[in-house]
């Protein structure tokens, strides 16, 4: 079946307060594409974070000696109050190195300062933090979106991360409701018959990267429609699956 | 604009030596979805790796003693001579823990086992291996389908691969030609004005993902076309440059 990726423009500058849920139910409206049963709606985490409040005036704070040490450290020309910010918001620091802080944050997320953003559409001195839950962020979306339009649909909250070994940026999903994160193949047989035993795909990822090719990052396209995807209905919590555990962190 | 990911299926069991080209053109004829200027076509590296003949028949394999060191440590199963294809493949062991083997291949990409690859329509006691030169495998299908079709089309070659620190596989391109794998956009400015720093996307990737969503890992759905993308025409040998340089890798 063929997937469409609607993109869905007109999301206005979200700030603190806004019902993210009703405008972007607006946006779908105005982009007169509708929500049909088993669509998968990705928003950007920066409009949720942003109006979930998740952001913070640097006027207000205070830099510890090891923010400015970093600040100094790091040469990446970074205001030693973000990078308060950011070790506010990191559990592990995985990689200090050239400029670059590769923080582990308390959500397990591994990425570059913690999610702690300064660009695109946030004010100036203002830097955004990543959704407190993301999981709880998708849900309260796609309740919304399914009262209001009638149907089940899915919720993904995306981000763009970086990866080790590999040049440039992907979507990757930080949070989702109503679908199951994971598509597990183990079990199935293979064109050959054989077992599959180690397949499991990450499909709310491959979701947020296709959502990514319409959710350009210097445009206002912050959110889109995925159209077609065979996923499980999925269980409260069931994206913090996305991220490894520990033990079977090969990378820790 | 929308984009539409659309399945090809109907490939045949491919074997040494099949024109892949040929056998892409007849089943995009025969799902009647045809080829228009500026579709991406995304083909799976097994069918490739498979009509180019990069397959090794473990029968012909002696395992050194090192491999059988390697197949009775991870307690993974693996035949030894299968960990001697994975030790031909590699120039670098990144991790060998808890019966996975994480190697840099000698194009320099990072992924289990070097690439090697047991399961999904492969004979019994045959592997196979990645492309030798997986752009210019898909400079070649680019060409045939250009020529055939009569449209300026780019192609990707996909494989399933796993990151540190999050759960599940994800489609990334390991070649393409006739567009640009990166989408740059440093420089233009984002929402509030402020210039966008540090944002390359991995567009080859984004349109790997958006494909594995069709293209199954236990179907026989080994192609697909992405139609809608906006990309740059490529420059040959332009997808090397998804594998990150060493002296940017903080993951060395």
């Amino acid at each position: 079946m063929t997937i469409a990726v609607i993109p869905v423009p007109g999301l206005p500058l979200i700030n603190p307060g806004d019902d993210l849920g009703q405008l972007l139910g607006d946006a779908i409206d105005a982009a007169r594409v509708g929500l049909k049963a088993g669509d998968v709606v990705a928003v950007c985490q920066k409009v949720v974070s942003k109006a979930e409040g998740a952001v913070v005036a640097l006027e207000e704070v205070e830099a510890s000696a090891f923010a400015k040490h970093l600040a100094a450290r790091t040469e990446s020309g970074k205001d030693p109050r973000a990078l308060e910010v950011i070790l506010r918001e990191t559990r592990r620091i995985v990689r200090m190195d050239r400029g670059h802080l590769i923080c582990e944050t308390h959500h397990g997320f591994v990425c570059a300062n913690a999610g702690v953003d300064e660009s695109n559409g946030v004010a100036p001195g203002v830097v955004t933090l990543l959704p407190r839950d993301p999981d709880a962020s998708a849900e309260r979306l796609r309740e919304g979106l399914a009262a209001r339009f009638g149907v089940t649909v899915a919720t993904v909250i995306t981000d763009t991360f970086g990866r080790p070994w590999r040049e440039g940026l992907v979507e990757v999903a930080l949070g989702c409701a109503g679908m199951d994160p994971l598509l597990d193949l183990r079990g199935r047989a293979d064109l050959s018959g054989r077992e599959l035993h180690h397949t499991v795909v990450a499909l709310a990822d491959e979701v947020a990267a296709a959502a990514g090719l319409v959710m350009e990052k210097d445009s206002a396209v912050a959110a889109a429609i995925v159209r077609g995807v065979r996923f499980t209905p999925g269980t409260a919590g069931a994206t913090a699956r996305l991220v490894r555990k520990p033990e079977f962190d090969l990378f820790r």
